[in-house]
């Protein structure tokens, strides 16, 4: 078995010796640019690690998994246009650093290229393959829609926005674990054990990620904290804060969200202590922890030997119970 | 064997029965705008037609063929975005109708879209098919990339130019006559021969687009005459004129490719009259004439029954000789 961090760096050393492109050089830098920007690089590790569970060789999984990174950066490459996001990973976004057209054109051409590391793999399973990933595809731009939609609206519900981080993240983290076993050669039920693990571990990675917005340490978490209360962004604990807040906590909060102009500080203190008085913090906690459950009960049901799947569960308690 | 209209009423039957989609529609409404907004299905007809040379059955073609019309109208919509256009057969464009970014993510979901209809398709050749299109979709990319890089460029030459319209028109033309092929049995030579049939078509219809927009007929063109001429736009015959001109002509046309403000008709009237000097639409006329049959000599090697080819025959001459 490899271990998580053999598999990074097998998926880093393939990426930093394959550059993509030919001419016009000018559509495809901007695509080495954000594929060899970093990131933790855990979607096509989480392909390695659920092939080998399976299989021993693990080389015919490396061009998905590299793909599902494409593709997975793609989708921050548009992302970053839509929310007009300057930074990505502490350097200018694409758009920024080249312009618009390029950000659209470029990341057209990357989400191509994903595609075709994918029809570079054999399987036996390969339309099968190419139908987790396309639909996968699909169900990201639908929670990007869903997401930019819940800005607009006042209404939205705890299982609204559960529903948009399954899509938006999760469904990503489980086809990739998915694929990884297809490729190895899981049979189905396998294979769809690991899909339900992933999207487990995906919604509790995202609540997590929620969390530490919150009640993250400046220090540890690496950007400010309390970005996502300044933006009244509808996370689950606002959402669950908004049900809960009565009285006096209800109309604090309501006029905190209303609020045009605000001491940056003032406002995320004021909200998180309102969110302390609600017990939001171990409401979240708890959720993860059950989500956490959750996934580990479809792991358990894999059937291969316990030991196989130690780095798997190391690397997903990494996730969810990580700190940045 | 069916007919070219037979052929177009059966897409556009297949796409106005087929709703594209499913929630969050605000998704996927622009996706069906777009594709039922018209256009002439050429693709699509055009990979039915050639199944159609070695098969009876078309019917495993149809999902294909709509899957590239999907692909088409997937980067006219990006292209929009990109150029700024504001109408698109006369409705106005996503962007416009929606906003930019509903533009780029509704177009997103609509090149996955393209994909699932490749996805569904059973035949032999699925993989090759697959890759012929996705290698087809990055060429397209790099057509638009190299159309855009143009517009800052002054020393655009004329096989730089060939080479961008066989990129982002010729190639996708050549793409939907092979993947017809393959769908419908042929062998690899003939599928190549009639790639390459619709590779020298794509490049005729594509010079033939721009000598309508300077020597048609406005009530037949249906649109305004000489707007390449007063965007400077580096057309084949721009691009011969620039290379032909000496002398008077030379500087008349410099003047009016660096004049900023101008009486649109005495430009389009003028830089017409210098091309009418220089012989650029016999030259351009005459290059269709030798692309056009530089086509025919591939299609005449397909080694199908001569009889076979008449539709074919009859809409290629159509894209190439239309006067609209």
């Amino acid at each position: 078995m490899y271990t998580v961090s053999e598999l990074q760096e097998k998926v880093n050393d393939f990426i930093s010796k394959n550059n993509i492109g030919r001419e016009p050089f000018s559509l495809y830098d901007p695509i080495n640019y954000t594929l060899k920007s970093g990131g933790k690089r855990i979607r096509p590790a989480l392909v390695l690690m659920a092939c080998n569970l399976f299989s021993d060789d693990i080389e015919k999984a490396i061009k998905p998994a590299v793909g599902i990174e494409i593709f997975h950066n793609f989708t921050l490459l548009h992302d970053d246009i839509m929310d007009h996001a300057d930074i990505r990973r502490g350097n200018p976004t694409v758009h920024k650093k080249w312009n618009e057209n390029t950000a659209i054109l470029s990341g057209d051409a990357m989400f191509i290229k994903a595609y075709e590391y994918f029809l570079d793999c054999e399987s036996p399973n390969f339309r099968e393959i190419l139908k987790v990933f396309n639909n996968t595809a699909l169900e990201v731009c639908e929670g990007q829609q869903y997401d930019m939609a819940f800005e607009d609206r006042e209404d939205v519900t705890e299982n609204e926005y559960i529903r948009m981080i399954e899509l938006k993240t999760s469904v990503l983290l489980a086809a990739a674990l998915k694929i990884g076993a297809l490729l190895g050669g899981a049979n189905e039920n396998d294979a769809n054990l690991l899909y339900e693990f992933g999207r487990n571990i995906g919604l509790a990675f995202q609540l997590q990620d929620d969390f530490l917005d919150v009640y993250g340490d400046t220090n540890v978490f690496g950007k400010q904290i309390g970005g996502d209360i300044v933006a009244n962004k509808k996370t689950f604990m606002l959402i669950k804060a908004k049900v809960l807040a009565k009285g006096e906590n209800k109309s604090k909060l309501t006029d905190f969200l209303n609020m045009k102009n605000f001491d940056r500080d003032m406002k995320v203190q004021a909200v998180t202590g309102i969110f302390d008085k609600l017990n939001i913090k171990e409401i979240v906690q708890g959720r993860i922890q059950e989500l956490n459950e959750k996934a580990f009960d479809y792991l358990d049901k894999v059937s291969v030997l316990e030991n196989k799947k130690s780095e798997l569960k190391e690397l997903t308690n990494k996730l969810v119970n990580r700190i940045n």
